[in-house]
């Protein structure tokens, strides 16, 4: 049986969900769904996507429409509009996943692959939560589950815009940090994995390649670092990337996706930085590269495999997903 | 008959030569050769691209290997060293194409596709002039043989790095001129159509994504708007970008050839800025992008075929590489 | 007899006027007047300086009851709002200022010290005009004056945001070009001068330290570089810098004037980049610096006196200000 | 008695020492020697600073007449030139200060001054630690002091390059991490301050303004977040700012500077982010940024009256200092 999927909000996330939708064997694009009507949907309806318009545009179907001719609704729009879509999926008794954008209480579970697959199985509604947190359940998560986690305390540099709207309102030559200490990330985290025990303080730098985490951990007992290692090694999307290969910048690693030929240059795991990665005295220290963009997409696939009940063991689903989308094992 | 072509040096231009190469029904590529052992090459090697190294690294065969095994070699090695080589392509009888970095005297011959195919046509070697020069030409040269232009004057924003090489050394919120004036893309555009009465200024400004060049033009009588602009849009590669369409800044036309599945999202095109097109009493003013990474790759395939004289017809050899890379029309 | 001047509005613009105004030996600053309540103000305030509110916040002021209490006032709030003050300071019988946000209309009469001096004598209000605008009535209304101009074409690089605003809204490693070819400065450097013959197109810049304008110029007959350049070093406000001296870019000439002890660093010249300046066949080329926060400073200075009549010559007067502000002769 | 003081190295740090020596009431600045003669050094001359070159340029004198006419030499020069030249200060037993690029051997004493001071006092030479280490040496080894501090973890953002050097080489775009960790900084205060346990990493930023820090440590039992608050406050060269007054940003804290007339807009405190100032169960959560050209110019000073026994009270030197430079108490 193929899925039916549809996609409301064809923004960065929306449209790389739409495109790993029509790579996956088990899944159909039924349509997509925007506001706006410029260059960016014209790509969409210029490859035969159905395009429906979220303001009842003369000549386009309705979301409504749109909603009725799928299993399952990815719902991209921003944020908080995607809490107020939720009434008419449930209206309609079709599935859907909010994004990182939206509270947890808007289906009451949270989504990362890893950590939550089983509970999301035949669910109405999950979050895929956001970039910033995937990446914390994905790294700690693993370390927590492997019995080495006591605590994380993290720094995290987010990219101050997303390339294409770079032009729009922007920050120069300057940082600006989040005055909310803790940020709300750790809180976020403990939504999928509620042993996590983790504080971040959150800065804006100016790039816009995307976000960048420095972190220093307390461990169980004395684990060595290639203890450490061996856990991430073993996680589907964590990858290891070399400064001594030159790969020790964002744009280097960016750069090398698009030689791999991603689309958009896509980068799907945390990008560890191996040269990084320090374990002292029951201490863990290590840097890693997240791509705001990208991330979550292999989530969101596995996601509607979750809820829809099309394959019901987590490891499976991410091994298709992971083929589909080339990503790398660590 | 299939063209054997070898690139040397695997740089930006160099891999997307490389990979424009195995995308013409016509043509094979043969094999790479650079003196990086990086992760760049590995990309390479990874497809089952022949690799050769040009530092006689143990396993790998030499510059003199891959060039015997080519009919054409297509040298991307930077500044300087591809004059040193085309001792060796004349000794061995290859044919062979240089990049715009090398002087004109190197191969006594320059390229544009639009402008010098047929003099180029069963040829030794050519230059394929810079990424700048062959903008010029496309603009100015259809300008010209329309009968339209007397003169340009041109501001030419220079991108301070590629993104790849982003953290090796850059500019940092400041702006650079070129001291010369001119600068040499005026007499550069001279060595292809010698008739082009052209001045330029450079500065290099702090971004990453291609330059832009801004220009007033006197012209030949009192043509209009639509004169103008009916010749440019009769130009196999340029091609006119929209502000009120979103389109009015580099990020966002960048995002677009991202969009569309374009390799590395490359920008093929001269990218018009149609809302700054502009002709009044006589004069035309205008501002275009141009993506250095991109621009010469469909110039240099067109090159392959004029040298070799595998096509005698510049404007079908032009159709065949824009049907390959999905080159849009104006 | 001292002048007592009040400024409304301490931005970027007013707070250096503020800071000139208690420089001149001829002016006393009488208050100054914002609606922000912030640590801007609260600057103005650890000096003694009478501030008023705007807003009527409790306890200050009006701007009423500032401009009562001065000669002069000089509006440096945004756009739009000095227009609207007008009409109280109309009613109130005080002269006054608008900078160059405003329209032409709105005093009907347009300054630059060098060009424009004469007619604002006594009148009871003008307009100094933006900082792009002041630097071409300097340049190419002295080549004017001088008979050697006959027009002129220029490409304006504007940085994108000052300073102090940076994390508030920029753009981000793109460049963004205005639509509306012809920009509008040419047209306003005719308020000043209507016999200059001025074409410009513009394009925001990632950066924050100020303007860098490109110019090709038509000169009549056939004058030598050094018949240009004595021109210009005759201009009371054009300096010249030099590349080989390592003031080839924006940050470098901007260290200087920090190191020079300018108050906040301020370039109040047009510097020119005498590497730049070029001469060839009858046509001019060169590029020059503009710092946007700096420049009409020392013009608000001299409009005081002209509107006041308390100096009748505009070169006593701008010596007068040059000294005071420590500006240096090209 | 006034101390002489000659600068050896006119850089960044260098003439920002030169001009806090001329403020100050018992100093007396005897000479500036650099090897470059650019317009740097020019702006020194103009001033009627003795002017030394390094290279023996003709008509200028040596360093070694500099240091003779010398009490104490303060050398700036880049990393291990100091080094070098310490030999030829003792041969002329003259006095000297290092700065923080140079190791601790080169003198064998460190100098924060209000951890180091009394150690320093009659010493031949000390070192100034870097910019970094001074501000972690500030904060932490005053709550250290306090006996609230067990350990400090950080996260370092650092400047890409210093303005007047921006068009030299930066990065673009990206972020760099430091791949050694942890980095040096730890360590380096500990030759300031032996107790305290601090682990850094570092990451270099695509900006200008100076550094900023992220830290999380624990604290001794349960202090409040006023207990810490008192012991930062306390402290002579920390100052709080707040993003509510808009200063939650670098641009605007410099701006600020600018605004209150500092030479060159000179931060000299560490600037706490009193909103990120959070402490919970035992762990301390905070942000500061640091102007790395400017806050080892105090601790300079301090160091020269305390090398030279002019003043034999650390606090009494401190209130000297900060009052001739102005500096805000917390």
């Amino acid at each position: 049986m193929t899925i039916k999927v549809a996609v409301n909000g064809y923004g960065v996330i929306g449209k790389r969900v739409a495109d790993a939708v029509t790579q996956q064997a088990d899944m159909v694009l039924t349509g997509v769904c925007d506001i706006a009507g410029d260059w960016r949907i014209a790509v969409a309806r210029d490859r035969g996507v159905p395009v429906y318009s979220a303001t009842g545009e003369a000549g386009a179907g309705s979301l409504e429409d749109m909603a009725r001719g799928a299993d399952l609704v990815v719902d991209c729009t921003p944020k908080g509009v995607a809490a107020k879509n939720a009434a008419l999926y449930r209206e309609l008794g079709r599935k859907f996943i909010v994004q990182g954008g939206e509270k947890h209480d808007v289906t009451g579970h949270s989504f990362v692959a890893e950590a939550s697959y089983a509970s999301a199985l035949d669910r109405p509604s999950t979050r895929v939560v956001s970039c910033n947190t995937t990446s914390i359940v994905r790294v700690f998560g693993a370390l927590r589950r492997a019995g080495l986690l006591r605590r994380a305390r993290g720094t995290l540099l987010r990219r101050a815009l997303d390339p294409w709207e770079s032009h729009l309102g922007g920050i120069m030559n300057t940082l600006v940090p989040e005055t909310r200490v803790p940020s709300h990330q750790g809180p976020d985290a403990q939504t999928v994995d509620p042993a996590l025990d983790i504080v971040t303080m959150a800065v804006k730098v100016p790039e816009t390649l995307g976000h960048m985490h420095f972190w220093s951990a307390d461990l169980v007992g004395r684990p060595s670092r290639e203890d450490v290692r061996s856990v991430l090694a073993a996680s589907p999307r964590v990858a290891f990337v070399q400064a001594s290969e030159g790969l020790g910048a964002l744009n280097a690693v960016k750069e090398r996706m698009l030689d791999l030929g991603r689309p958009r240059g896509d980068l799907y795991e945390v990008a560890m930085l191996e040269d990084t990665l320090t374990v002292e005295n029951g201490e863990l220290f290590c840097a890693y590269m997240v791509d705001n963009q990208a991330i979550v997409i292999p989530e969101t696939i596995d996601a509607i495999r979750a809820l829809t009940g099309a394959e019901r063991d987590a490891a499976l689903s991410m091994a298709k997903t992971n083929r589909a989308l080339s990503i790398i094992a660590a």
